[in-house]
């Protein structure tokens, strides 16, 4: 297929040319690099009018419910939601994803819903890498809201905010050690925390809710909400909306939304730099002399000597 | 204190000492760098005789209960053991250490055991390469059993898995999602998986058990194997070590360890280096440039002009 074929379909809203152009986003042939790289160029003046939703949260805290439960809430007021699912992990299974699809019956049917996982076989800033681009795709097939979930702790969530304007974590009612964790590093990105399953204790939730509340008084300056729902027994999923979609206009209006996709720029430029030279370091003389000389004689200087020679190498 | 303290306070097995060693270690002052190297360069003649175990697990699993029940057998048979806690979050609270502290009172005040927490300020695998150096530090003040903890999935445990011999991995009876999560990445890193809190459902945990096995004859080449314990009612703790202590007299006699060992030292000095390649690149001028101009210029060939940028800054 040529460029033009995958950009007039995706301006026509081609389901199937949208699938097929993410699977050329996320090739790792030489030959489509031009292909890739003129698509993008081509998509860029259609994207950024999305609203782009990061969704966390550990294994079993019900992050497929919820966004189903989200989702067929949204697809009644003809939104066009587009769900793109990061998997931190390898490539031994084909992972959750299709999983998610038989998860997600009504969802992964409907006409304006576009549900796609992400390959597990590259590094987790690969996968970011590419579901950044497949977001500026789904934006120009003209999906207005984009969902990325993605599974983990720590390194997933913060690439995931790196691409997304709302970050959602989802936590559960009774985890103490989970409440004392997210107190830390990802308590800091979330926009919204969720306390899910709160059909199985209420007043725990409650309870949960007012803790992160404190916590969040005491250690973040950004505005941050807890809400508490339950996925499964499809309570509270309206409010929560009116929360995303409020918090969105209000960052909208106040330009913090175009600040933190310039900030997100700048970040993924870095990253972008930062592998290039790491690939090239590999094959690099100077470097392979300098591993050789090192793996022989191990000892306690060896950062010194490393910085020596990089100082030489790069002026 | 100088260095000579400090190594005469850990070959005396000098608690407090050990402790003031680790700081020293982890301090991030430039005055300390040449103290740092000397100290490693002294202990690593006496480095590598331990067994060095890399426990991990979701939060919730129960990891600082199955800890505490392992080294109250251990010291039983007067085994010295030193418990490194490596926490992947940001800097907000000081983390579960304490609690764990508070969680492990009878080790805690053991004579025998060392109990130390990683700070949670640096990136994780800076705190991986400061504990590695730890390691070598309670190796040198005679522990000969050394447990690294670490929370999360993914990248921590590759990390964890770069400093240990035996890589343990925790799991619970009921949860879908984590047995769905961990048969991909943290399975294959796995020496031996354990079902922990098999009280709760002892059939259920069988069936995992089960499942595990399976999915391991089908996808992994290396020997692995699936326990199940609860390490609240402190049932089969005991076996569980036996495994760990003939897993690891198999692979020390196959030659393994020392291979793996050595696997490791690549691996780090591989980390050493990208880590100062990317500090230096922050200063350089060439970089910078290239940087103002992509920022202003956003387009789908950005990565090429980077590609060519880096080919000519690298020769």
């Amino acid at each position: 297929m040529r460029v033009t074929e995958y950009y007039n379909g995706l301006i026509k809203n081609n389901r199937a040319i949208l699938g097929k152009a993410i699977t050329l986003i996320e090739s790792s042939l030489k030959s489509d690099i031009n292909k890739k790289d003129l698509l993008i160029s081509k998509c860029l003046p259609h994207s950024g009018k999305s609203i782009r939703i990061g969704i966390s949260g550990t294994p079993g805290v019900g992050k497929s419910t919820f966004i189903n439960k989200l989702g067929e809430l949204l697809i009644q007021s003809n939104q066009k939601i587009a769900i793109l699912a990061i998997d931190p992990s390898s490539s031994i299974s084909k992972g959750s994803i299709l999983g998610d699809k038989t998860r997600m019956p009504k969802l992964s049917n409907h006409k304006n819903v576009f549900i796609r996982p992400s390959p597990s076989k590259e590094s987790l800033g690969g996968i970011c890498e590419s579901t950044k681009d497949s977001i500026v795709l789904c934006e120009t097939a003209g999906y207005n809201i984009i969902i990325v979930e993605t599974v983990g702790v720590g390194q997933s969530e913060i690439l995931v905010d790196s691409i997304t304007d709302i970050f959602i974590f989802l936590t559960l009612v009774d985890n103490g050690d989970e409440i004392q964790f997210i107190k830390k590093g990802v308590l800091e990105l979330s926009d919204i925390i969720i306390i899910n399953k709160c059909d199985q204790n209420i007043q725990k939730a409650k309870y949960t809710k007012l803790i992160l509340e404190q916590n969040i008084k005491l250690s973040t300056h950004k505005k941050q909400t807890v809400s508490i729902c339950s996925a499964l027994k499809n309570t509270n999923i309206e409010n929560i909306w009116s929360e995303i979609s409020n918090l969105y206009k209000e960052k909208n209006k106040s330009g913090h939304i175009e600040a933190k996709r310039k900030q997100q720029n700048v970040f993924w430029l870095n990253h972008l730099i930062n592998t290039e030279i790491q690939r090239k370091m590999k094959t690099s003389q100077t470097i392979q002399t300098l591993m050789h000389k090192l793996k022989k004689n191990q000892s306690g200087n060896t950062k010194q000597i490393i910085k020596q020679t990089i100082n030489k190498l790069l002026k």
